[in-house]
């Protein structure tokens, strides 16, 4: 079965042009960019050319960007690395409650050592308010951790308002973009933000390729000791093939940035316009506008994102239902719980992570076989059940 | 230049079968495998697979297997992820001097938070003695690490008779097996050991793919967070590709294993044997026999380890001096310093860092090859001039 691949947002394929650049890093070119000799500076030389794209792709300098292993990790070293260094201001971090766990617990930790954090809500779209972080700053508050793009509902967070503030308080500003780097233009010059987390298998890069920017002059604690990689900041052999797809990838995203969003946004649109069209009682989840363009997520009233997601797997289909991080953690997204969402609707989640991959009949045999599955799951539902039943409607009679 | 590739003991390249069960995993079998469609069960098995792999490889239980991205991280998340989960039992540390570097600065950052950090000296070839860890061990000590070998001298430590002491003691017992697995036979339950370093790029696995084994039962306390991914220990995306790498890997190395080692031991054995005969004042580093069967290290007096690579690397010879963790820090080696090897013969250090790969004819090229290499840089150096003048001969007239 040729599957529809709509779960972009828990991570792309990677392009034949990434692999392909990829390849003799893993053989001929093996060698430890450490060593001296002409395989070791070949291997050193691509991971410098990666960093250079990966630079050019946020509008950074090479010199400021970390490889790591994933966007997780290059949020624990943003949160815990440069916490430590700003020590002197203060131990007072903020926070939106719709971050990544990756962010979240990080944040949580160090509130066992001391640390305070300020959590800010979201309003019913997703969106923090920048005033909120005004008045969450106080004298001692020593970052800011606030996503590019929160990969549950899409939603974009406004960091240039944002960033106005935290400069104004020189108040250090990091944020998550992990779902939106890659996606759509990033400058972190015009932005004004200190710090930036991004994962090359969110734009047909490799997973184990992300990386860390950070603007030059802050000072970083290294969370793995050891070596002299990445500038003593981060030890261990460099993951060069992965470096070199993450640097492709991110070259290439830069180079076709418009025409994949133009494709991906005109997808989106269509599933957002359509599904609430063809199915009742569907929410969208996030802001309509302000959003990912490759990200349209919904909740089905009365079933449960799971079963469906199961279920139009079995049509070739692949969509998921909330963060992978915490798929299988069996708890309602506190994402959705954040926007507002009562939990009988925060169950329903299902969300459609489109590329340029995916075409305009992907999207229509999705709105095509999305409407039998959900009646099948509702036939099934005491909760469908009792609101037909309590609407004088019979339940459906047989499925 | 067909290159003779030496530095295996910073990294191995990918066998061709390795690679072959990486690469779907790139692209068609681009799931996350925490995502519930049959992509991401396709990759959750994929990665469950290489953990029964791995842990087989080195006679383990696939839950007692967690991925991490190198050795390095392995270390580190060993070192203070167990260190937390004991401080109960105390905040006392026992490491070897030569321990890798991953392992020391871990422990050292340590020492600032309250913990006593007690380093095992080492004899003149690289070992520790155990009875030296039993004198080390206090009621407050919490966690031993020594290493299985070293990486720079090829020394073999007696794990088994060190685990003899510290299972008595009731004290857990790491080790740092990096350069060790995959090419040794290992078993940890005979061994005794509660935990244990890997990497797979040891082994002819992917940069990339790396592991920590620690015994059922024993806490650790994650030091990526924000994710259900490793079972809570290690969160961020799996690499699936790199994690199935590590895992085909470990089931070749286990499955060539005694014809890797006898491939290279004599390819070892020629190397120590022949290059102090072709060189005058070669001191061989490390156990003469205790050693890794891949490793063959010497220190060549009155010149510079790194001179002699670059010069070999002329001639198509790719070997290291030293640690790469450190071969850019410009630092004397703790390794051979704490072997009690005068300073002006551990700048002499080089290591061949053999494979199945090579053949017997590189290793006739290298014998061939490094005395020129020598001269040449002896007739440069002023230390030789000193040396020759106070034997009564003349330095070389011209090189």
């Amino acid at each position: 079965m040729n599957v529809i691949y709509m779960d972009n947002n828990n991570g792309t394929a990677v392009t034949p042009e990434v692999l392909e650049a990829m390849l003799p890093y893993f053989t001929e070119k093996c060698g430890n960019p450490l060593s001296l000799h002409d395989l070791g500076n070949e291997a050193r030389e691509a991971v410098e050319e990666a960093r250079a794209r990966v630079a050019s792709l946020i509008g950074g300098k090479p010199a400021e960007i970390i490889f790591t292993s994933t966007g997780s990790e290059s949020n624990n070293l943003a949160i815990r690395g440069l916490s430590a260094g700003l020590s002197a201001k203060g131990k007072h971090i903020i926070v939106s409650n719709i971050e990544h766990f990756s962010v979240l617990q990080t944040a949580a930790s160090l509130e066992k050592e001391g640390y305070q954090i300020t959590q800010i809500p979201v309003d019913k779209y997703g969106l923090v308010d920048p005033e909120d972080v005004r008045k969450a700053i106080r004298k001692d508050t020593a970052l800011v951790s606030i996503m590019m793009a929160n990969g549950e509902v899409g939603t974009l967070e406004p960091l240039a308002e944002i960033s106005r503030i935290t400069r104004e308080q020189g108040v250090v500003f990091h944020t998550d973009a992990v779902a939106a780097a890659g996606n759509i233009p990033i400058n972190v010059v015009e932005l004004g933000i200190d710090a930036l987390s991004l994962a090359g298998n969110m734009f047909f890069g490799p997973k184990g390729g992300a990386a860390l920017w950070f603007r030059r002059g802050l000072r970083l604690t290294p969370q793995t000791m050891g070596g002299v990689q990445e500038g003593g900041r981060r030890a261990g052999t460099e993951n060069v093939p992965a470096i070199v797809g993450l640097g492709k990838a991110a070259q290439m995203a830069q180079q076709r940035m418009t025409q994949r969003m133009e494709k991906v946004t005109a997808l989106r649109d269509t599933l957002i316009k359509h599904l609430p069209e063809v199915i009742e009682h569907v929410v969208v989840t996030g802001h309509p506008q302000k959003r990912l363009p490759y990200h349209a997520s919904f909740c089905v009233e009365f079933i449960e994102g799971e079963s469906m997601l199961m279920l139009l797997n079995l049509s070739g289909i692949a969509i998921s239902s909330g963060s992978s991080c915490s798929s299988r953690a069996l708890k309602a997204s506190h994402v959705l719980t954040a926007l507002g969402l009562p939990s009988e609707i925060v169950q329903g989640s299902i969300i459609f992570g489109l590329s340029e991959l995916n075409t305009p009949e992907d999207v229509e045999s999705v709105i095509k076989n999305f409407p039998p599955v959900v009646s099948r799951l509702r036939g099934m539902s005491p909760l469908w059940a009792k609101y037909l039943k309590s609407k004088g409607e019979k339940p459906y009679a047989s499925v």
